[in-house]
């Protein structure tokens, strides 16, 4: 049976790796920082070493290609993302995209005549640093001028890190692809969570991705001087703020099992020892697997941010940042990777993605599916985040197999 | 009755307001930001063109000098600061600086002979977005290099700021004042508070300034995935933080009458949307005018703060940042200035400071005292803090004739 090259596979994985380490095992490369630039000139010129075309739409999503003989063949696309949060770990994303492009210059090297064009690509911005799924939402033409406004990480910061990657608002308005030039999407990742290590199991076949929305709240004092003004005669910010972020983790604890709520962002203005803060500015995400719990859930946040703010006299302005709605895999794709899994002997199990990825994105325009390895201790976007070797390779592996399925339509 | 000139005073208060102005009425002028800088060349120019002698010592403090014919005279020193917190008021610091000045321009025109050299100072960094008090800290002896190494805005923000103003840190430890080279201390400033507003009196006659202690409480959890760490298997830091940020207050309000904590700054690291905070770096001040008191609440709060990491399994590092105990006034200045607001046939009220001065730090080396004056609903540090003309008057005539009492021994 065709198996990937794991040496190779591996010398990919520590060379990259490598950029923006933090020395500790982890990685630093938000979206478009010197590392992440740096990563994406190095996949680039692997991607050429390895005999592939290279390929980069608008939105700045990178590709290696391996072209179909057949003019006008649809493409399998492969991939994931190298950007991390900040102070991330080295598997996440990284091992799905070399992952992908091992697979290409496998089957170029076997010479394998499949009747799709093979597609192995770096989506732009998946973890947020700027907007979140960029280079996938714009692939998908989800993108508008609006949603462009008022991105995760502020307008300035996307537009900064525009100019640094040499890009622009236009190109990620036009890198839609047409669904019928797709025969499908496979992403093989870490699976951030501790289900697949618990369960004793390699492989995860995922059935759907959480939805997930993000806010701003912006609690409103009156800022003074902190030692002359009497403690019962404040309007501190910070109390509103502090007793949203307690609510936001008591409600989800209690009301909403399985969903998931995160004070990710809290930052108090004018942020000095002796003046009583006048404003708290607080980042809340939020995610659940089901539609209807996830309206729910979303509400019942708002809600307990309004009563935290009145409790305190406080003014509040909530901001929406973004949202997905939970995404379901396809069948097609679940039952290769359920095949791939069973050929190559390995255990797996069915679960749903607590994380966000590309792979929702690419679900609204052609069958999508994931390939989960387990993750030591459920740890990720930490430096700690580890997957044994071999998992990284059974993962490769169900991803060629699956692929060349989908490829063959099996 | 020598008085003060109105219209030179309200020149000069106007001039300084500009400098650094948010457009609302409040100033942004942070201690050696390019705002404060202007201000302190201003300063200078306005003392030379009074045709008073310029002084800078290593501090960085700025000083107007009117000699003493007598050789060896001590000094009255009369000033305040021209540093203001983030977006705070015009008239915290400044009214007193250049009512100083005024002081001294007055007695140079009606050339009054004193047996003291006057001497009108600008204190640096009161506020302490550096160190707070620096300045008057210096002049008292009272840094040391081992204070210098971890100030409450940072050890590199002092390095860089006393970088930008030309100034050491051999400077600051090389600028202490003999105690028999100064005659008294007097600074007028506005109250800060609402207790001359509420009680209709025009001058505040300062018993004391209370004891102000700082610190740093880092809050360590684990950074993880928001979206695929269960809410019961985190190990959030942002929980602590926000436990006792709410506690600080409940504490202080139901145990400690009459004394004030704020939690002014908060920041979750890594500080990402879908990553649990790792790490809360909070800033805490808390204040007492009793020294048995005083020293109750830093304990209960900090007990607080270990109450709220065990609560969320955090670990939890207290850094004091900086202490300054309860300081009286003098029984001498108190009654100049009490003689001299009945000479004007002002009233007045004896009442301590809430907030912290540099008067503090020099009641260590002579005779010091503080006159107040009203502020509109109590609001300072903030662009809404207000002190009506005719009490900004007063205040300067109070502390000319207070300052004139205590040169000749009244």
């Amino acid at each position: 049976m065709l198996s990937i090259l794991p040496s190779r596979l591996q010398e990919d994985f520590d060379a990259l790796a490598q950029i923006g380490s933090t020395g500790d095992g982890g990685i630093n490369r938000p979206t478009f920082s010197e590392a992440h630039l740096v990563a994406r000139c190095w996949y680039r010129e692997r991607v050429q070493q390895g005999g592939l075309e290279f390929f980069a739409d608008g939105a700045g999503n990178h590709s290696a290609i391996l072209p179909c003989a057949e003019p006008g063949a649809p493409t399998l696309l492969l991939g994931s993302h190298l950007d991390s949060v900040p102070y991330g770990g080295r598997f996440d994303g990284a091992l799905g995209v070399l992952a992908a492009l091992e697979v290409l210059r496998i089957v170029k090297e076997k010479r394998l005549r499949l009747p799709v064009n093979l597609e192995a690509i770096d989506f732009t911005d998946e973890e947020g640093t700027l907007f979140g799924l960029l280079g996938s939402s714009a692939l998908a033409g989800k993108l508008t001028p609006q949603s462009l406004q008022e991105p995760r990480g502020g307008r300035q910061a996307l537009l900064d890190g525009l100019r640094r990657a040499g890009l622009s608002e236009n190109g990620l308005l036009h890198s839609r692809r047409a669904p019928e030039s797709l025969a499908g999407y496979l992403e093989l990742h870490i699976e951030q969570g501790s289900r697949l290590e618990q369960s004793g199991v390699e492989i995860g076949v995922v059935t759907g991705i959480v939805g997930i929305a993000s806010f701003q709240l912006v609690f409103t004092g009156r800022a003074n001087h902190a030692g002359t003004t009497p403690m019962n005669a404040r309007c501190d910010a910070a109390q509103g703020a502090a007793a949203f972020t307690l609510a936001v983790r008591e409600l989800t604890l209690a009301e909403f099992p399985g969903c998931t709520a995160n004070v990710g962002q809290l930052k108090l203005e004018p942020g000095a020892f002796n003046i009583i803060p006048g404003q708290a500015v607080v980042g809340l995400e939020c995610r659940a697997a089901d539609e209807a719990i996830f309206t729910r859930l979303e509400t019942a946040l708002l809600q307990r941010a309004r009563v935290a703010a009145d409790r305190f006299g406080l003014g509040l302005a909530i901001t929406p940042l973004g949202k997905h709605l939970p995404a379901a895999m396809s069948q097609s794709t679940q039952e290769a990777i359920v095949q791939a899994t069973d050929e190559l002997g390995l255990q797996y199990t069915r679960l749903a993605s607590g994380a966000g990825h590309d792979a929702q994105m690419l679900a609204e325009l052609c069958p999508a599916g994931m390939i989960f390895v387990p993750s030591a201790g459920g740890v990720s976007h930490s430096p700690d985040e580890f997957t044994s070797w071999q998992d990284c390779l059974n993962g490769a592996n169900v991803l060629l197999q699956a692929a060349l399925r989908l490829a063959r339509g099996f």
